[in-house]
């Protein structure tokens, strides 16, 4: 088998192989390697993946309880009012769907992400969940850890969301992810003590330099490979890119609307006065074009 | 070579392998054990080592900056003046020691760590620091990891701390390692991004049940083997007993004054009625008598 087969010959694969190459000389100790999630290993649109999940475990809790359909969050979700959502904002609805989740054991809550990442469509493209990985970079992970690598996956979704599949999408051990995290409290049931989930999100979504600091403070070693697709992972790739020689900083370019999607992945936050493409341009990283630079998006 | 050289006949042996011999039928993502480190891996008397370590560094501190012996805290430790220490109390002082190291970079921090601890010799023994790690446990380790477990520290000392040496002496990942975090913040430096250490410490110290807690957050999966020594480790030995069947606690009792320290654990909280090794028989938990259980403490 050729090595990374569904990239195309040019400048983004000879970078990606040259820094392998050169990354054998280093102690092990070094060779490590963090990838963003979302829109960098698998599909983020029309949704997050995550988000999907919340909306489906939202459409079963009105089953048994219909009341919940008049809270406004839920009301707007159900019917699909974009306009109700974008004037509440993102993240409040995103909290009020968390609370779906509160009360949930950790292993409750890994149960019904695999039962709903085995079972649902994609609503884009119809295909499963798991199907929505790029093919390329599970070729490209498959590498890495050819190559000696600790590979760790740093998103800024939900920990226990990604980490309930890693392994089986990704060889990923769950402990290897990195994400934004829920408070836990704790309880003393009848076997023992056990931690169920709450609402509330913990202080930082892990996006931009919260993703650097959690490298640091989870993982505790400087990665010398960063993935990555959003102005939610410049401060990562710019860490990575800036430990030393070699280093690789990769940015994933949507620009592919026949076999994906094309979009200019959104600023997250004000200061964000360019395209992260134009960033990663500026700075030397990798830019690879999904249109260009992959002969296969999706695995067969 | 004979399994579990150092460990004597017993209960306690036969309690760790019969444990082991079940888990062999488990799934490996199931096989997940947890294990503290102060007093349970290394020797944590007279002092913690990482106390120890702050400590050598307040005095390389005070020879380029006399000024700081004439801080309170500095006062009394390079004094040795134990009536102050105890009334200004360890939080006090182990915070004023955290400023020492405020403005490292994280390669700073464990650079030194792993000079100390190559360097200087332990106070009561005299023996380079590598060799105040437990030679029973070291075994246990290496069985473990034989056994296909994934083996996490979990210790209430610094995460980077124990980090910067838990590869070299416990064959276990830095990133595996779950302790007690101090706060970063970022600067932009000549060659881009850096984190450097500042003097507060995070909010919760890795005791009791934080430590199941950042089990959950930082590891994701429940263990089924846990090993500790003290009042901090209770609720973690008890989240790992209660995981179901098989699954074993382990705690270590220091009762062995001719070759180590005999002391009682100390309380953690004022809720702690009664002495750690009193609960763990209460509990069921395999209490592992250092004096009876181990011909060896320390490696040759």
């Amino acid at each position: 088998m050729s090595f990374l087969p569904s990239w195309r010959p040019g400048p983004a694969r000879d970078a990606i192989t040259s820094f392998l190459d050169e990354s054998l000389a280093l102690p092990a100790d070094q060779r490590v390697a963090v990838l963003d999630n979302d829109g960098t290993l698998w599909c983020e649109k029309p949704n997050y993946v995550q988000y999907d999940f919340l909306v489906r475990t939202l459409h079963a809790a009105v089953e048994h309880d219909p009341g919940l359909g008049e809270r406004a969050e839920y009301r707007a979700l159900l019917d699909g009012d974009r306009a109700t959502l974008g004037e509440l904002g993102l993240q409040r609805v995103a909290l009020a769907l968390l609370e779906l989740c509160a009360g949930w054991t950790p292993d409750e809550f890994t149960g019904r992400v695999r039962d709903f990442m085995a079972q649902e469509k994609h609503p884009g493209r119809g295909a499963p969940y798991p199907r929505m990985v790029y093919q390329p970079m599970l070729e490209l992970l498959e590498a890495l850890h050819g190559s000696g690598f600790d590979v760790f996956i740093v998103t800024g979704g939900g920990t226990e969301f990604v980490r309930a599949v890693s392994r089986e999408l990704y060889g990923v051990r769950p402990d290897d992810v990195v994400g934004t995290l829920v408070e836990y409290h704790h309880e003393q049931h009848g076997d023992g003590p056990a931690l169920v989930r709450t609402a509330q999100a913990q202080a930082e979504v892990n996006e931009g330099w919260a993703k650097v600091e959690h490298i640091q403070t989870q993982l505790g070693r400087r990665p010398i490979f960063a993935a990555g697709n959003s102005a939610g992972d410049r401060e990562m790739l710019e860490y990575a890119r800036a430990a030393g020689t070699p280093s690789l900083a990769v940015l994933i370019d949507h620009d592919d609307a026949e076999r994906e999607y094309a979009y200019a992945s959104a600023a997250v936050t004000l200061t964000d006065t360019e395209p992260i493409t134009a960033t990663a341009h500026r700075l030397g990283w990798t830019v690879v074009s999904m249109r260009d630079d992959w002969s296969t998006v999706f695995p067969a």
